[in-house]
């Protein structure tokens, strides 16, 4: 079977979760969206369709008869069919609190520049961007950051037990990279003090299995998305 | 055995979406922040234990030997523990999903009055928040509350298949609980097409298993949390 993912092309977004553990874990899936020239009208029109179980915004998965949004879910979903997270209720609850930790810490991020109104241009929320920034750059970056740093300081370089990956690194990885992008000054500072983190990055980053994919076209550059660098945003 | 929920004393807030699907449930708990006077030491101490599994942020469940934090991923447990959602991979999927979208429209709903930094006080980013209401009264209230209705539609009552309530319809009825608390106007307006909304709303409240517990004072009344009132973010 052939996973049906569906995500805006253009952009990594949250669909960039999803494809780091379909592509990590060698997974076949087709990403619909981007195929016969990624017009958004594609997207459009499948989320249109009559679904019993239809998606309240993109990332969402097709997979067999079943349509599954919210990317947190999806990943939960990966993870207990393809070994992407240890078995057990305990792990598999830790893995998805996790998930669930970094889904919030990028709708923070993501706030940042959009503290206003999602349908609104940067440019007519830029005030507002640069009042909320600071907040971001000194308190809520550095606990979220801290939490994953306490959180490795107990295992052996991934977030979980053991010695490999779960999904939820790779999207620890993400995020990371995402924010370095977004923040450079900040993350540069924030790197000295969260040795583990950015160990995990360059952990994920030169993970065998992603190898092929982060140095193909399937693996798209961050621009006008979720993260964002505006340097007027960012500081050390 | 008996749950431990913790979660801060004084607001309903997100303890509140696990609290009504213990009591609901008739599930055994203790609501341990606000035992003894519930002072904020009591959840602050117990946060600072060293554990394996650390939440994050309030709420978390302490269950056996396990810590789950994430409101969503709770009710995901107890779901599937206690069955406050139908079985199976395809219902337990959309169940949670459901949930995760509930969970985006409460921070959406938080961030109205609260858009440049949570840790400050509401009339430091008045403004901000005068800029976000309209945004959310007009584009993004109606959106989730239009997708739950087309949901609704296709169904019996209840989000679920079927003629019961799941965990996730509990917490519909506590957003549209919170939504008329803080937007009382908008509610009022949006509630003339979304009828079927508003009767879950009503057959939640109705609900033999919540009697007892809607007319305690385990209940917490709406107040300084995440749904607040300011009439001048409020409009028809």
């Amino acid at each position: 079977m052939t996973y049906e993912l569906w995500y805006w092309n253009g952009i990594p977004g949250r669909g960039e979760f999803v494809r780091l553990a379909l592509e990590a874990g060698a997974i076949a899936y087709r990403d619909c969206a981007r195929e016969k020239g990624g017009e958004p009208s594609l997207l459009m029109g499948d989320m249109q369709k009559d679904r019993k179980h239809p998606p309240f915004a993109p990332p969402y998965l097709v997979a067999d008869d079943m349509v599954i949004a919210q990317t947190a879910a999806i990943l939960l979903f990966l993870g207990e069919r393809h070994g992407l997270a240890p078995e057990g209720t305990k792990a598999r609850m830790w893995v998805h609190q996790l998930q669930l930790t970094i889904a919030d810490l990028v709708v923070e991020a993501h706030d940042v520049h959009h503290p206003i109104a999602s349908g609104m241009y940067y440019e007519e929320q830029r005030d507002e961007a640069l009042r909320r920034a600071p907040d971001f750059r000194d308190n809520r970056l550095p606990k979220y950051l801290g939490y994953f740093e306490t959180v490795l300081a107990q295992r052996e370089g991934w977030l979980v037990e053991g010695n490999t990956w779960s999904y939820a690194d790779l999207s620890l990885f993400q995020v990371v990279d995402g924010l370095r992008f977004a923040f450079p000054q900040r993350m540069s500072k924030l790197a000295q003090n969260h040795e583990r983190v950015m160990a995990l990055h360059e952990r994920v980053a030169a993970l065998p299995e992603l190898q092929d994919y982060l140095g193909s076209d399937r693996r798209l550059s961050f621009g006008d998305g979720l993260f964002r660098h505006y340097p007027e945003l960012d500081a050390t």
